[in-house]
């Protein structure tokens, strides 16, 4: 996002899947973002650490998570006697907590699970549209300061005949907006949260005939994570986080496209790419 | 070996193989033997732990390992907020630890590493020879207490006719050795540890060409791996923990086979069983 990276929770073996799809990584930009301590949330942290150290990552990476992130990482490389050689900063975040990380707008909120768990919602810049100089020149505004006003929105006068900043500057696009729900049962809270996003990202863990074991365990249903896109108006749902107990988590999307039909699922190795009109699958196969 | 599962260091992921080869191992006895404290050793164990106690183990498991095996592994499930439903037995090994752990003998070797590390050995119990009871029927030899003297070893006598043990029991199998050396140079001491073992796994990083790399690494060649073995007296060698820098690992069984011929390679997934007469691979493709 913004040129930034983005890692929402970190499992064992992540460091695998991550260095396969996005073999440039090593010194991008980067935020890991970990909704709640674990151990499938977690326990890829301290690997991808020492791998980004082996590939000679020298950037500082940014921690996001809840408190005891950093005494966990801090601890374990202390057990392995490992130091990296790029600088880790940690932010513990709280419920409300906002701020800017790695160039994002970023909020959190409290989820409710059986740990402290935090929903994450990303939201990017603002974005100027693209000025054509070659369109400029042709409406006689000559390079300099003019194209600046341009640029910056305001209408110029040249020769007595006035240029709008719409005649040469493409409409500026708003940043995209992801959410990322970590595990946690639906509500009001997470549906403010996740106000308009683009991409909302949830846990389904189960299907509505087991709803029992979603209240037991605090996760929610294909049904709920639905509702809580359509509530929140989001415009694409991504469903992840599927019990085992399902052979084909297809089930899981059938399910929540009764009540959200822009709804998809993720799965080992599959990318989304975002665009100004839809959500796209950069993998076969899509569904 | 002797009905219990060793596991030597357990890496990011390793439950993930484990599973898959050892589908029964939840509830086995369970032994894991931890060489030295490394990332690329360690960070696997309490997923490993984890997945043990989700799948309602409740034997007991035994870990072995330098001091700190035990702070770290306490430490992380408590970070996680974890309990296991079994119990984890730690015994923290020193230089020339001896003991039985999980029914088999296992004797312990200071290597030399960046990090403190130990080499394994472990010696299986001598097996009794099977009893052929309608041998001893045929022989004139009743059923009840002279067949246990026969299966002791004893010589009985039956009608003035002396029936030898030999004649209804099969030779006795001593017990297979394997020794496992960590990441380690190569020494004197691991010479006397791995005299004569059946299998000895050690680690062959570089090729010799890269033996600088070795020594300030505190790594072995696999020509080095290779005298080792042929120094002990091994039987078979099975070289592993191969550099990265080798695209194809075959290059250090070519080097290491120079100096001695029994040699293999240990491959993702690949498994091997030891008879009486030879090393087999139970897998293809084996060389």
């Amino acid at each position: 996002m913004d040129d930034s990276f983005f890692l929402f929770d970190c499992g064992e073996g992540t460091q695998y899947s991550l260095f396969k799809l996005q073999p440039k990584i090593v010194n991008k930009r980067l935020c890991l973002a970990v909704s709640h301590m674990h151990g499938d949330h977690v326990l890829g942290i301290p690997g991808l650490l020492l791998s980004l150290g082996l590939s000679s990552r020298t950037r500082e990476l940014m921690v996001l998570g809840p408190r005891g992130i950093r005494g966990f990482v801090r601890d374990v490389l202390r057990y392995i006697g490992a130091m990296t050689p790029y600088a880790i900063l940690f932010h513990e975040v709280r419920d409300g907590s906002e701020g800017e990380f790695c160039g994002v707008k970023v909020r959190v909120a409290l989820g409710r699970h059986t740990a402290t768990n935090y929903a994450y919602r990303l939201d990017g810049r603002e974005k100027p549209g693209r000025f054509h100089p070659e369109r400029a020149m042709a409406l006689g505004v000559p390079r300099g300061p003019l194209w600046k006003r341009l640029q910056n929105g305001f209408p110029v006068t040249v020769d007595d005949k006035i240029v709008e900043p719409k005649e040469v500057v493409e409409p500026s696009t708003r940043g995209a907006s992801i959410g990322y729900s970590g595990d946690t049962r639906p509500s009001r809270k997470l549906v403010d949260l996740f106000r308009n996003v683009d991409v909302l990202i949830s846990e389904a863990t189960y299907l509505d005939e087991d709803r029992g074991r979603a209240l037991e365990n605090l996760h929610s249903t294909a049904s709920e994570a639905a509702r809580l896109a359509a509530e929140a108006g989001a415009r694409h749902l991504i469903l992840t986080h599927f019990s085992s107990r399902y052979k084909d988590p297809l089930v899981l999307l059938e399910e929540a496209r009764r009540i959200f039909p822009r709804v998809y699922l993720a799965r080992e190795g599959r990318r989304f790419l975002l665009t100004p009109e839809d959500l796209l699958s950069r993998d076969e196969p899509f569904y």
